[in-house]
């Protein structure tokens, strides 16, 4: 195998930049631009990670233009960072070697819909939302709800899931096949579109949650849901975060199919009814929502109220009407915005562990201990099926010692996760920031694993380079 | 990277196989079997993929000793080739070129129940069975269910699924993690106990289907399942196959949540029929069942019913009683062995295609034109949710003409399946047997893929040679 290039350079090969830069400016005219303005949007990263722009953004129509900027970069050793819509949150779109991003703006089509299969092919530039305002008549939505309206291929990439993850599963589970530029600009498909096949190395599944290192994803074969009938929702207070945990431990052991579980400590909801305006109680709680017939959420929500009475919550106050539903849910769905009032003028940094769900309890409470004795302003929500919970650390960033201590909580929370066989990211992905905690999640032998994978993959180390394995 | 070793010789390096055996006979006693009846059991491939037995057969009673398993034969380039019972369909556990077969016989321990969880952690050798069995009085189950009681390491390395897929996923969606010795001697553990995790490459999902090509299993963390409050199910008749799938089809869409929908032709009906005694119409019919609380299943039941009746079906007959639905269940997974009586004297071979569900009534039609124009006797079963059916083939394997007649058969399914967007095997996995269609189903750009990936974690290429990929 070939060793890593000059791509290993702190800005790489120059040079070879600039010729790339030439012959990608004769392929794609303005659709090849290098305007401080655009490479600097393109390295953001929403969080403490620093910014580091790539040389250029090109905005590709067509997999065969994919193919075409990859063999041009990939003659000249020049790095390649798939972009989305840029919400991911660990420095994915980094650029810390330089080199073309490719933004997908362009290749935002659904393709087919597949209405009797189930599953869609879309294009990796179309967003959650509006994927989903497309398949509306269809009667037919894709589950997997990032907070950010983000890209279905930025969301393949970094496998990540979000509130109805409990019922629908993670990108994992919710992509079919992938079309996937490889590094040395030929493509593949990792598989057909019957929905299990066994078939040799799941491919597909590689690719998903590979952020970018292996293979640019240029289509998605995605599985489908059938709208509910008809959902139900609400919420239920509750004395502690133990009670909420256990609540969920008995509600999934039960088998009932709760389509979304969400907690939320006292603090984030005293945030949610200052922005929101709910006023609801300031109390641990747990949101939820019941996905199916009639006759089937009214029994799914009495079975959960009884089960939260065991455990000394309620009362469970159904969303009956829509729009009480929707009010709760935008709520939801704003509790990371709402968080600004807590702190005016602070930045958002959102950390992201997840712990087997009968460990939950045990690390949200030692980390609320941990915020107490710390000094920080941290609200907690959580994906409490799965274990997953975020803190929204309110940063300023214009304080290094605001910054440092909020950095030093983060590590430790990592490490509590990790103590209680957990994962430093149950959704966010690794990208630049979470690098540094795989070697004690994996341990050496696996991570050399990652490594070898890469390499076998991309020998020249210029897909999406320095993100998740580093090559030496 | 290495080059493949003088394992890639037909029977290996007999002189290196020798001095292997030597010092695996010293570590392991008698433990080390090389009679001439334990190899020949340990390369039956149950199939007419001629048997290829292994040079011994080795019972390692944990990681560690599975460790010095590997060293000793990467030490000498000795090919490895896992084995739980050996109920695998395409020559998986053959030794083309020689080599020792790891029997996990005697690592068939559950080590730990998470209840809370929903999870456990078990050796490779238990069968599905014998974890259910120990799992009774935990009110938790793991639904998978191949025909065969099969073991669970088997299950995993083939991506296996059954009757139960179309609700609860393959293998694939109730792996949590696996503990896996790789080529080396080093073992890794794939994934943290954490339900969901953005924590780099998928190495969970890349060793389920690997079929013992990447690494050897031997531990397992399982995703389990509640017992269901209530089940409930039943047989529909329905005057065509066309009509069982649109059925199944719009049963799907409606989110009725199936726990299982299979398929049965008229000739499985009477084979069923002649065998266990049912006396049911002999007619495609689905076999279904529901599982849920005890009003959930009859709503399901009754809004299948309505469905049934819009394309002709019915009337759906309930099995309400425990005993009338185990009889029902039974004479389903009889169904293999009942075909026996449609043609006695004859070997049975399945076979595994899977495609998009709004082909399978093309797929299974057209199948059975071409059953009927070959003139073989071949009654077909489907996991109709999943677009996944088996032909069994009743062949004469003392007759040349027959044999030729069946496996151009299936070549010929196969092509047809391809041909629909599907795949060549949707659970039995790729052994020997399906290694010829992979180029076609995945075209040269993948196949090199896994072959690169085969090369960086097996460079000697000792790891179940000669199996899905074949590396020159």
């Amino acid at each position: 195998m070939a060793q890593a290039s000059a791509a290993g350079d702190a800005r790489g090969d120059r040079a070879a930049v600039g010729r790339a830069l030439e012959e990608l400016a004769a392929a794609f005219g303005n659709r090849l631009v290098t305007s401080a303005a655009a490479r600097e949007q393109h390295g953001n990263t929403l969080t403490w990670i620093p910014n580091q722009p790539p040389d250029a953004v090109v905005y590709p129509r067509s997999t065969e233009e994919v193919q075409r900027i990859v063999r041009i970069c990939a003659a000249r050793g020049v790095p390649i960072i798939p972009f989305g819509v840029g919400t991911s949150l660990e420095g994915h779109v980094n650029a810390p070697q330089g080199g073309v991003a490719i933004d997908f703006r362009d290749m935002n089509r659904v393709l087919r819909v597949h209405a009797e299969d189930l599953d869609c092919v879309v294009e990796p530039g179309i967003t959650r939302k509006a994927l989903n305002e497309q398949l509306r008549d269809t009667g037919l939505f894709f589950p997997i709800d990032p907070g950010a309206d983000a890209t279905l291929g930025g969301m393949a990439a970094t496998r990540c899931s979000g509130t109805n993850a409990v019922r629908y599963g993670t990108m994992k589970d919710n992509v079919l096949a992938l079309k996937v530029v490889l590094a040395s600009g030929e493509v593949i498909d990792t598989a057909r579109r019957a929905r299990k096949s066994a078939a040799g190395y799941d491919l597909t599944r590689l690719m998903v949650g590979s952020e970018g290192t292996l293979g640019i994803i240029t289509e998605l074969t995605l599985r489908l849901s059938g709208i509910p009938e008809a959902i139900a929702g609400g919420i239920c207070p509750f004395p502690t975060i133990a009670a909420c945990c256990n609540a969920t431990i008995q509600t999934i052991q039960s088998g009932i199919p709760v389509a979304r579980i969400e907690l939320l400590d006292a603090l984030q909801v005293r945030a949610v009814n200052m922005y929101s305006k709910l006023g609801l109680p300031e109390t641990p709680m747990l949101l939820l929502e019941f996905h199916g017939t009639e006759a089937s959420v009214a029994e799914q929500s009495q079975r959960f109220g009884e089960i939260a009475a065991e455990f000394g919550g309620g009362p469970f106050s159904w969303a009956t009407r829509p729009e009480e539903r929707t009010k709760l849910w935008e709520a939801r769905h704003h509790a990371a915005l709402s968080n600004m009032a807590l702190r005016p003028g602070s930045q958002m940094v959102a950390t992201d562990v997840c712990v087997p769900i009968s460990r939950l309890a045990d690390c949200v409470v030692a980390t609320q201990a941990d915020i107490e004795r710390t000094g920080v302003t941290a609200p907690i929500v959580g994906h409490v099926g799965d274990g997953n919970f975020h803190l929204t650390l309110l940063v300023d960033m214009n304080d290094p010692e605001d910054v440092r201590r909020c950095k030093a909580l983060n590590e430790r929370l990592v490490e509590r996760a990790l103590a209680m066989d957990g994962t430093c990211t149950g959704e966010h992905g690794v990208g630049q920031g979470k690098m540094k905690y795989l070697l004690a999640e994996h341990g050496p032998a696996a991570l050399a694993v990652m490594a070898a994978i890469k390499r076998a993959l991309d020998p020249q180390n210029i897909l999406n380079p320095g993100k998740i394995v580093a090559l030496s």
